[in-house]
């Protein structure tokens, strides 16, 4: 089955915005045995629009639109859609009762701007959109099976699950009769999450410890700033009975390393090992602002082991809030071991919790020196009775270094309260050496 | 001149990768005055490339192909652009000492995979990539001027500034030449952030009070959870030189809901206010664990407005950190009005910070009751002298939840800082009404 992609946004064709949408798109229908065609992407034009869908529509069994749902005059999709089927736009009325329905919910006045989403192209069936204003709407073109869908990710990825696979579902199985093929391609993904690897060590590892690796499970990665990704494609049901094993090969030879499978994140993990534990953490954080505490509170159910994090940005509020010595902070500096000490033990003591972790770093662009470099962190993690602490060293931009910081705290505090007791690689890969003096 | 882009790969097919490499030549192209046409994605199938090769070349005047130059048995972008042109592959003695030079300089001995990034359709000019070991190329199929570009996004930034600029300008000169047109269509993009206001408002407010908008000023919308971005896109010198003017009226129609202009942020103009008046803030969060403060100590040079944020998940630790009463606490529950005056009134005196925001809410999916929904805010925001309060509604998820709470206590304390006295329409949008009882 041919699935493309048609991309619309003006935003897209100038740089303004980095597309994620169609990544989204492309994983989700990996993980049900799909592979996208190709993606097509053009500005707002209503024009170039319906030469697209005309195009498009013609070369393949499924056309995914996204973006141009919206309410404003840059919003084409209907009007396109409509202009390529040759139908008019016609005012949908169970568009329209869902258009009433988010504004009234919401105490918002209905404008004019509002109804035009539930103008529609005559004939098209509605999809549901649980989020948003804008419905989105499918019609058959050409025996292409077109779906429109919204631009905004959020509401992108509630339509996908709850609508859009559905539908391909039966387009699949109206392909498949008309192919005269009996089954779905079992294409499936099982993905482990790595902390602390980069891509390469990872390959390495792989090449050198599981050299009998099988060729039919396809091996992939994908990096971001903290976790890699990797992943584990079959496209056969006997493959699939293999990955369990092979599965579990991998996480000898990554060991701690491995957070978790499928969606696992740092903080989602961390959370349920203190859970599992019936511990609670609290944070105590300078150069990270807070972030460190985001990331935990993003988890649903964080609260029942996350009590307060106290982000002491200033000298003087390490000292009223988290009790670190004024004599400390001046022998050693704010970015120092002495210092991250003291504000875990403040942090601990001021909220009674049983596991805790402080940041002391110099995020930059401004505040370094030849002694204490913008890149340059102190951690210290644990517990009252057993304290550990790091020097670390992350240039490479503000963002970056909040970001790696969040993540290495994450992680010591998850080995921590795993007790896991071998040194991660970073601890000496990151290691900060301070020169002579 | 039409300016289409190919991009390659099968990582951008299986969402495994984000591509950030067309928002990059979209940038660089905007800048110079020029706007991409359309982008096609494909994965690293020879077929589908020589295919999309014919095709795209026969619609453009300029083709950017991206990715498929490494020295990989999936890198085909030589092969396919060879084929496309019926010419056949050579070795390319520029290329091949281009390699040579590159392994030289790094100790590498030279291996069959890298000599074949020197195996190049015959005819073609190379491309110079003054960081990576694969040279660009380009070649004229069809009258359009195929540029191959490496996929690494550091040897296409320092290529795209280098060779492919002056690439395009010369084929834009016999563009121009051809079409008799003597100057470049200067493209001028200005953007203002909007909060508080959605697509569907503005355009309203637009049409309403602007209805004398000039059709040469070209306004465009995109929005995020928290600003949309109005973007006044010019294509003449003549159109440019009315934006000031326009942007100003649009200023006034908008008025406090313009957060500022290009990328202006919540957090940016806070920060900036508050250093301005050489005022200090403070954080008191409950619901968005973190997440304000974070925002705040994004921005480079926060520690000059910022102090500290606490951040007190649990009662007990609202009653430890931030003095808030017991009685309070049993009377009127954590998410009410009577708790966070009395969060911010104990942070602004933990901190002695000048002003200040407190939340607490109901972020879900737990924790929700018939009186207070998941979904429901309390704020308390300015001054120990000046303290106003509000209940606002935000059901929709948990993250959506974080995220706008955190920019609604940003822009409130943005316009206490500022000294807005208007109040914003969210006050009464979102409003929380509790039933009767």
């Amino acid at each position: 089955m041919k699935i493309e992609l048609l991309l619309t946004g003006d935003e897209l064709m100038t740089g303004d915005v980095i597309d994620s949408n169609s990544a989204m798109v492309a994983d989700k229908l990996m993980a049900c045995g799909w592979e996208l065609t190709r993606k097509t992407t053009v500005g707002d034009k209503l024009e170039q629009l319906i030469a697209e869908l005309q195009r498009l529509s013609q070369a393949a069994d499924v056309l995914i639109m996204n973006g141009g749902l919206g309410p404003t005059s840059d919003d084409y999709t209907a009007q396109a859609l409509a202009a390529a089927a040759g139908k008019p736009l016609q005012m949908h009325p169970l568009a329209m009762k869902h258009v009433e329905q988010w504004c009234a919910q919401r105490g918002f006045t209905m404008t004019e701007a509002s109804q035009k989403q539930a103008l529609l192209p005559a004939g098209c069936e509605i999809v549901a959109n649980p989020v948003g204003s804008a419905v989105g709407f499918c019609l058959t073109l050409h025996q292409c099976l077109v779906i429109c869908t919204p631009g905004v990710p959020v509401e992108l990825a509630s339509m996908l699950e709850e609508s859009v696979v559905p539908l391909l579902r039966e387009q699949y199985q109206r392909w498949c009769n008309a192919q005269d093929v009996s089954e779905m391609a079992p294409v499936a993904v099982k993905k482990l999450q790595v902390f602390g690897l980069g891509e390469a060590a990872i390959q390495t590892r792989i090449h050198k410890l599981l050299p009998d690796w099988p060729a039919h499970i396809v091996l992939g990665y994908r990096a971001s700033p903290t976790l890699v990704d990797v992943k584990l494609t079959t496209h056969s049901l006997l493959a699939q009975h293999e990955v369990p094993y092979w599965c579990g090969r991998l996480r000898d030879i990554l060991d701690a390393h491995v957070i978790g499978e499928d969606d696992a994140t740092l903080e989602s993990t961390l959370v349920s090992a203190l859970a599992a534990r019936s511990m609670k953490m609290v944070t105590a954080e300078s150069c990270t602002g807070g972030r460190i505490a985001a990331s935990i509170t993003r988890i649903a159910g964080a609260s029942q082991v996350f009590d307060a994090g106290l982000v002491t940005y200033s000298n003087a509020m390490k000292v009223r809030v988290l009790g670190v010595s004024p004599q400390t902070l001046e022998t050693h500096g704010a970015v120092s071991e002495a210092v991250v000490q003291e504000m875990l033990t403040g942090a601990l003591d001021a909220s009674g919790a049983d596991v805790g972790v402080a940041v002391s770093g110099i995020a930059g662009p401004e505040g370094g020196s030849p002694d204490k470099p913008v890149g340059l962190v102190w951690l210290a993690w644990g517990s009252h009775k057993l304290m550990q602490t790091a020097a670390l060293y992350y240039p490479g931009g503000r963002d970056l270094f909040q970001t790696r910081v969040t993540s290495v705290a994450l992680d010591l505090l998850r080995r921590f309260t795993l007790g896991i007791e071998a040194s991660p690689c970073y601890l000496h890969d990151r290691k900060f050496n301070s020169g002579p003096g």
